[in-house]
């Protein structure tokens, strides 16, 4: 099967991102857009554009129903979902099975095996995976709770069977803690996310964020492209991502990359994805969770394997088997992302959304620059506030971080505040430098 | 010997890819600027700027004294020039070291033999570098061109040996025509260069204009960089050039870059510099020159090789020996530039000087943006008329156009006519996409 025409059920970066890699196919292109984002840069570029409703998110690019009327109407072989929105809706990707639509990523059912974070961490130890020490799926009572952290030992962490993103998350130093945190923790998910489930794991420290893209197709093959260092983060978002990791060996990244594949494997998956694994300076690893879909920080696995993932997700959703094996994935150089958001660093990484009033990226070899801004484009209050995704290679880690710091420096976006700043002085910082850090790098470091 | 300054002698697109180079390698920079040039972004992205004429080239961009003067001043170690302007003026380079300012390109004594075309072709030829049949030397008087003619058989072409750039150029179908001709060329010769000196070379058909790269140190190392495919020409002019060559064998390949080595060590060469040659259908080849600098197009070998040229060529001017061998020269992929033009297409490409009221260039993965620009700059009508140089870069050629074509949609410049829409047509034609067109195509076809 050959896509004639794909929909695009997202906005901003990855929008037009995949814009591009359809129009490199030869595959036309629909972009639906909300109200606020007539003039988006995702809408002028589409071969067809169409409004699926206003501001509100759940309105419009949340809209089952619009956004299936669109691909039905304009006779859509396939939608791709990018990031977030209904990029992990196992709803969604059903309802475009059933209206014989492809949904570009995996099964409904890969989708909700690895959404629910007990049965993703059952499978994963099924499949030789290493968890973190833990509760087997979730705790049923406080009895339960106080003898599983006496045996995996202090500190342990609680977590909400249902959250994501750092909500429902709680830390317990010791046995009197845990006592009272559990019952808050429960009450807490109950409310948040209608669903009281929590889970015990050991709390470990000093750890690397480390997570191995895969790809695999609707055949079997499965395949890792290496790893992604994603450890320097402010409230569990990420800010910056490398690949490779600076401090991975080769013997680790084998084992990661094994245990990745056989991890997709074990669900049938088809299509990109990302195993997130916690990385200990002893070299141990645990996995932490997987992302059914395409990651913000891809560009830096494309940048050092020479692989458009964007073009091999829309390769395999065709039923094609995969175009490289794992012998032909080869990493060279060295890739690094900064997300330009616009928020003020200065105020605690404030929100600032605005009109952008000069707009020059910056150009140059090994810099590239993935974004849906242009001179005079307003960054919505509505939605993220991602400005711009500025990727560099090199042939090593001291170049690659000469060249951002270049590219950084000649990055002209006036009218509106940036993390470029912030950015500036993290790639100066000595611990960044030496390559080192944990993911509690920048709560603990005044950048 | 490290370089802690250097003054960039030039403008426009390669000012700012020098500036770009040196900041990445730690180096600080020195931009200097004609009157009208003072709002230009090789001003604003240097560490210091100063003005060194006003708007007539010979007055600033080539008025040697004021640029010494500043690089004296400003305890500049080294000038790079860049190209054109005072890129291949040996007087220059000689001025450069007897002020202890290290020019950053080969010596004086290299630039005067391949500046001479009768010397540079006899330096070849004692090189065992394949030349044009045609006269050893000058053409003496008209008997001897005429014995000359028949022993290499017409079409014969005569060429000024001062004359450049498609000037003092002549061809001759039969003995008639050359006998009237000779006479003709040698009075012009005279008038427009001061050197009534002609030559007389076979008049090839069919042929390619392919390029070799090499880059040599100061202590005898010289390798190549594969070559550049530039037959896409226009009155002379290169429009789009490419890396590798679409239809050169392996063994050719090896052949030529054997060839431009020879070269490079027969000037004792060091630095950055380009064997022309013509590229017959039977795989014959055949030197035309060498230019002693850095290209236009070196953007598509750096794309394919993955080697910075421009900081390899500081770094052996700091007198390093070449950070790579010819053994770790690979080429990877395809990579593509089109030359973007302040130029009327529709008008038989007149320059189209004026303000750029809106610009966006390209993004996303494999697309690279050499560029002076910037939403409001003003395109002077008194220098080259580049708006921007992009290049692609994909595993394979069908890919590389297929990312071209997507990027040249992409790009926005509001205001001025560019040379856009000919790329657009270029990159569909039938002969462009077989591979095969000759340094005649664009006259030959309408495109």
């Amino acid at each position: 099967m050959t896509f004639q025409k794909i929909l695009i059920a997202n906005r901003g970066e990855i929008a037009v991102r995949i814009i591009r890699a359809c129009r490199e196919l030869g595959i036309a292109t629909v972009a639906v857009y909300s109200e606020p984002d007539r003039e988006s840069l995702h809408v002028r570029l589409a071969d067809e554009a169409y409004c699926i409703g206003p501001t509100l998110s759940k309105d419009s690019y949340l809209n089952i129903t619009n956004i299936i009327s669109v691909a039905t109407l304009t006779e859509c072989d396939a939608i791709h979902p990018g990031y977030g929105f209904l990029a992990e809706n196992a709803d969604f990707a059903e309802i475009c099975e059933s209206c014989n639509i492809t949904f570009i990523g995996p099964s409904a059912d890969a989708i909700n095996r690895m959404g629910d974070k007990a049965v993703a961490k059952q499978t994963m130890q099924d499949a030789g995976v290493p968890v973190i020490p833990g509760s087997d799926g979730l705790v049923e009572d406080l009895n339960e709770a106080v003898m599983l952290a006496r045996d995996i030992g202090y500190p342990v962490i609680i977590k909400a069977t249902a959250g994501g993103g750092g909500k429902g998350i709680r830390i317990a130093e010791d046995e009197e803690t845990l006592v009272k945190q559990i019952t808050n923790a429960q009450q807490e998910a109950q409310k948040a996310f209608g669903n009281a489930g929590v889970y015990l794991e050991k709390y470990l420290t000093g750890m690397k964020h480390v997570e191995i893209q895969i790809i695999a197709d609707k055949h079997g093959n499965a395949v890792h492209l290496g790893e992604r260092d994603c450890s320097v983060q402010r409230r569990r978002q990420k800010l910056v991502e490398e690949a490779p990791c600076p401090v991975l060996s080769e013997e680790v990244r084998s084992r990661m990359g094994e245990a990745a594949v056989r991890a997709a494997k074990a669900v049938n998956y088809s299509g990109a994805g990302t195993l997130e694994f916690l990385l200990g300076p002893d070299g141990q690893f645990y996995f932490m969770e997987m992302n059914t879909r395409i990651q913000v920080e891809h560009p830096v696995t494309e940048m050092v394997t020479g692989i458009d993932l964007i073009q091999e997700m829309i390769h395999v959703a065709e039923g094609n088997p995969l175009s490289f094996s794992q012998e032909d994935v080869v990493i060279n150089g060295w890739s690094i992302e900064c997300r330009i958001n616009a928020e003020n660093p200065d105020k605690g990484f404030m929100p600032a959304p605005g009109t952008i009033q000069f707009y020059l990226p910056p150009g140059g070899p090994g810099v590239r620059v993935d974004s849906a801004a242009y001179p005079g484009y307003t960054i919505s209050p509505f939605y993220d506030s991602m400005i711009a995704k500025l990727i560099v290679w090199a042939p090593t880690r001291d170049e690659a971080v000469a060249k951002m710091r270049r590219a950084l420096a000649e990055f002209e976006i006036e009218g509106i505040h940036s993390t470029i700043p912030f950015h500036q002085k993290l790639l100066k910082h000595p611990t960044f430098l030496k390559g080192d850090f944990d993911i509690k790098f920048l709560e603990e470091n005044e950048i």
